[in-house]
């Protein structure tokens, strides 16, 4: 195989391919090219190329999300690499395996007046699971250290909890130069052994669980199927346990689990609060979306709060953390089954009765307001194709589908690491492009869309992907948070410039459609999700702008609040 | 005035103001609200509004470089602030004052599994002249140390070098209130005394300066009159002095200077590379676009290098350098010309000698070229009106524009600093928007403007702001770089898909041109220039995709270097 004559580069393409990388998304350069010859050259490996940094990197992390596996991406010097700032962070608070490899001067090179050229040293120092840098002019026993340098990086990656890492790459020139790969060293991976409860640590979880009569769980985002549904099964049967979660977590059961939180929360009185805490409270999965769960528990604190899962760090969201326990939830829920105690109350019954009650208020109510943001998401998630990956963006998408309980057989997804605006609609390409089979929607609002448009430049947008655009004029978000109406000139000021989303839809060859009231959003989706002949994806803007949004919100809760 | 109801934020915004801060550039967000209201309440500030933070800072950079002050970016926490990143790199390396303003959860909450949290302080320690945090929660004594903080942070702004300064300002719930604003505090700006030469520097630049004879001073990228002409023009005088500068330097005399310098080193031979080499070699500026004179440099020694200027940490470029002088260009150049010393040799009418028989060649050759990018640079540059600033985009734009003599009236910018393509428009809009007396021309790539597209999501495009696009079908700068066709695969893989600039230019209500030859290309700039009644700018895309532009500039260095 010809590669590139750098070869320690060459060695770490082979390392990547063999470690089971098989997708790399690649922003030219021409400091890094000596990497894309070697990644290009190489016949395991697809390359998919995207311009803006920012952009690939979230592509990026999509393609990794989807298919459970590293993503490598690579860029060259100076701000390019600046620009994967983002997705490396939204990586790290959602232990996803982003293998970072941006090229750079040779070391000595740097703050010498060189183009392209800053510190890339710990760049990303704030956000990264672990930093490494190979040497700048490799002789043979360099090379060897390099090779080893990019095992332990590659380990790094998948190590539980898993993480983006970065390799800094130092280049000099000659960049573009040939050569027949020589003969590599081989590594094997380490295997690694998944931590099980220690005496100790079972010893407390038996007494918390038997001193406890009111049991809640809080699962926050998980991907699909990564808790066995009959290991869960146990815990979903015990009326001594309530069980919330959000979307996000992918896990669904509509006669015991409280899906929609926070109009579940509305619905409970003042003078209830206390028969609602639990005394033990076990959290799973990463990010709670719901601001009111996380001001409930802050208040009303349990007795005992654990954290079960493999994390980066210890954190205590509740303020009330008395213990984390380092393993995967299956394993905590196989040894908490085993005790085979008895339910020790109908606390998680009585949490569901709320649940129940706040859907009734809310199909009603759905049904009874006329076009609107919100009657918008409600025709959009009824009419959602089974089997669908949504694709939530953050700000106020991400919020009013919390409202709605969550499809069976849809996936959902959302990026609720750092929960930035910035790269929702490359997150969710990347997804669709490593898994052609299922329809992937993504809804996203005016604000979000036009930020990421350069999701749209490049030549991956496949034909299973769709975008619902729900331009509301902008700022969404500021009108339905607590206490903003207070300065009317916010409100005023943050309103976006209108832009055209047809116009973004033209310059990217994607089919658009366009409408602004009930009568066509009703009729719009069975065209909206037919494949088109010519393989290009389609974008819906639902025109909201005429309408008042906040106010059917703002009914909304007023209704569940005083329903009973 | 009514302001937010946090008192240190709405200090902070008072002190802003005293201290001459007139624009604010805001990327709204509810973390940052107090910060918006108080900067909306000032009657001293105008605020302009960006979504995208990475195309924000980028307008505030070319803001501040206008205004030649400091300009303030505001944003939400999260990854908002990660955006910032790549515009803080940028003035760090060209020492432009952007106070960056990042609000953040209170720090206690940081890590703890809050939305739009990321570890924020000493988010840029890489690229930042100084970082601050404010206190979370200040009473009356910390808010006097907040005010504090905030004045050292705004001198450390402005103290020469100049350069990027960050407060991070963690805020606490509720976000929204407003109140009168109180008395505040008035602090007085320090005052900087301008540095001298020592005794010591003196006698070190008159040995050096009377025991030379080959002297050559090269002139980076500086802002326009930055060197008092008078002063500069001594030197000018002195035939022993070869004068070299590209056109960023905003420094011209087409008698003595030489100002294509890749052109006039071309027609050296290798002969007679002694005959050029200094023996006194003297820097002035900041960063030097020219790859090929680093690499004469670094050949060929001077016996001593000389740079002089208030920078943020020395440099050796051309790995010969001997002193720093750091002190104001005029400061060294006054000292130098009270010597009054004899010019000791013709070195520079050597150099210059070489230069006219370079213009010649090159005179004759863009005459005898057809329709091509390097055809196109001679005819915008030809047509461009006088008293124009120029706005060059970087990869190959800003190399082709140093091929041409500067034009006398033009003001000439690009992003040197770190050599990104990803801010390119934006900051070419801010310089737009801060002076719109002046004709601001931005000449740029397709991979450049599809990268910073977002520059023209905002309220703010200017009548007097005009873009020419120069589509070559994407990584143009790939096929002119030495060695990249021993790849032909990547050359083939760089190639961007082709968005339609056209339908960009629909999206944000700019008017579009497009020209494809010779013809139009010579008539169509009369029109393009023209104000439009509806004060919306214009764009040209000129279309070369289906030419070999390469071969045209292979065939022009081919000429200069056989001609003698």
């Amino acid at each position: 195989m010809e590669t590139t004559k750098i070869s320690h580069v060459a060695h770490l393409v082979e390392l990547c391919a063999n470690f089971g990388i098989s997708k790399v998304v690649v922003s030219p350069g021409s400091r890094n090219a000596p990497l894309i010859i070697a990644f290009e050259a190489h016949p395991k490996i697809d390359l998919y190329l995207v311009h803006d940094e920012r952009s690939a990197a979230f592509v990026a992390l999509g393609l990794a999300e989807e298919l459970n596996q590293p993503v490598a991406i690579t860029c060259t010097s100076g701000s390019a690499a600046i620009n994967y700032a983002s997705a490396i962070s939204e990586a790290y608070y959602r232990r996803i395996p982003l293998l970072v490899l941006t090229a750079d001067r040779p070391i000595e090179m740097v703050d010498q007046g060189d183009g392209q050229t800053i510190r890339q040293k710990n760049l990303f120092t704030n956000f990264i699971k672990a930093d490494f840098e190979l040497p700048s002019f490799p002789n043979k026993e360099m090379r060897l250290i390099s090779d080893q340098i990019v095992h332990q990086a590659l380990d790094s990656l998948v190590t539980i909890p898993q993480g983006p890492v970065h390799i800094n790459i130092p280049l000099t020139e000659p960049l573009y130069e040939l050569q027949e790969l020589e003969s590599l060293p081989v590594f094997e991976p380490h295997r690694q052994i998944q931590p099980e409860l220690s005496p100790i640590e079972k010893e407390l979880i038996q007494k918390g669980w038997e001193n406890s009569t009111k049991r809640l769980v809080l699962i926050g985002q998980l991907a699909y199927n990564s808790i066995d549904q009959n290991v869960l099964k146990g815990l979903i049967d015990d009326p001594s346990v309530a069980i919330l979660v959000e979307n996000t977590s992918n896990i669904q059961d509509f006669q015991k689990i409280c899906h929609c939180i926070d109009r579940t929360l509305e619905i409970i009185q003042p003078d209830e609060l206390a028969d609602f805490t639990p005394d033990l409270f076990i959290t799973f999965g990463g990010a709670i979306i719901s601001k009111k769960i996380k001001s409930f528990f802050r208040k009303n604190k349990p007795t005992e709060n654990w954290r079960v899962g493999q994390f980066l760090f210890v954190e205590d969201t509740y303020q009330s953390l008395s213990h984390s326990f380092d393993v995967a939830p299956e394993t905590f829920l196989n040894y908490l089954l085993s005790l085979n105690s008895l339910p020790t109350s109908n606390f998680g019954g009585r949490w569901k009765q709320k649940d129940f009650m706040a859907k009734s208020i809310h199909d009603t109510y759905i049904q009874s307001i006329p076009f609107s943001d919100f009657k918008a998401y409600e025709v959009i998630l009824d009419t959602l194709p089974e089997e669908s990956n949504l694709h939530m963006a953050n700000s106020s998408v991400v919020r009013y589908c919390q409202l709605f309980d969550p499809i069976p057989s849809v996936q959902y997804y959302s990026n609720r690491g750092v929960s930035g605006i910035d790269g929702s609609t490359s997150t969710a390409l990347g997804l669709a492009i490593a898994n052609q089979q299922r329809l992937n929607v993504l809804i996203t609002g005016d604000t979000s869309f036009f930020y990421d448009s350069n999701a749209l430049w490049n030549n991956y947008l496949p034909p299973n992907f769709r975008i619902i655009l729900i331009n509301n004029g902008g700022g969404g978000i500021f009108k339905i948070l607590e206490g903003s109406n207070q300065s009317k000139q916010i409100n005023h000021f943050v309103a976006p410039f209108q832009a055209k989303a047809s116009a973004i839809c033209e310059a990217f060859d994607v089919h658009y459609f366009y409408v602004n009231n009930d009568v066509d959003l009703e009729t719009i989706f069975e065209e909206f999700y037919t494949f088109r002949e010519d393989s290009r994806p389609c974008l819906l803007e639902i025109d909201t702008r005429a309408v008042e949004n906040e106010k059917f919100l703002k009914i909304y809760f007023d209704k569940i609040r005083t329903s009973s």
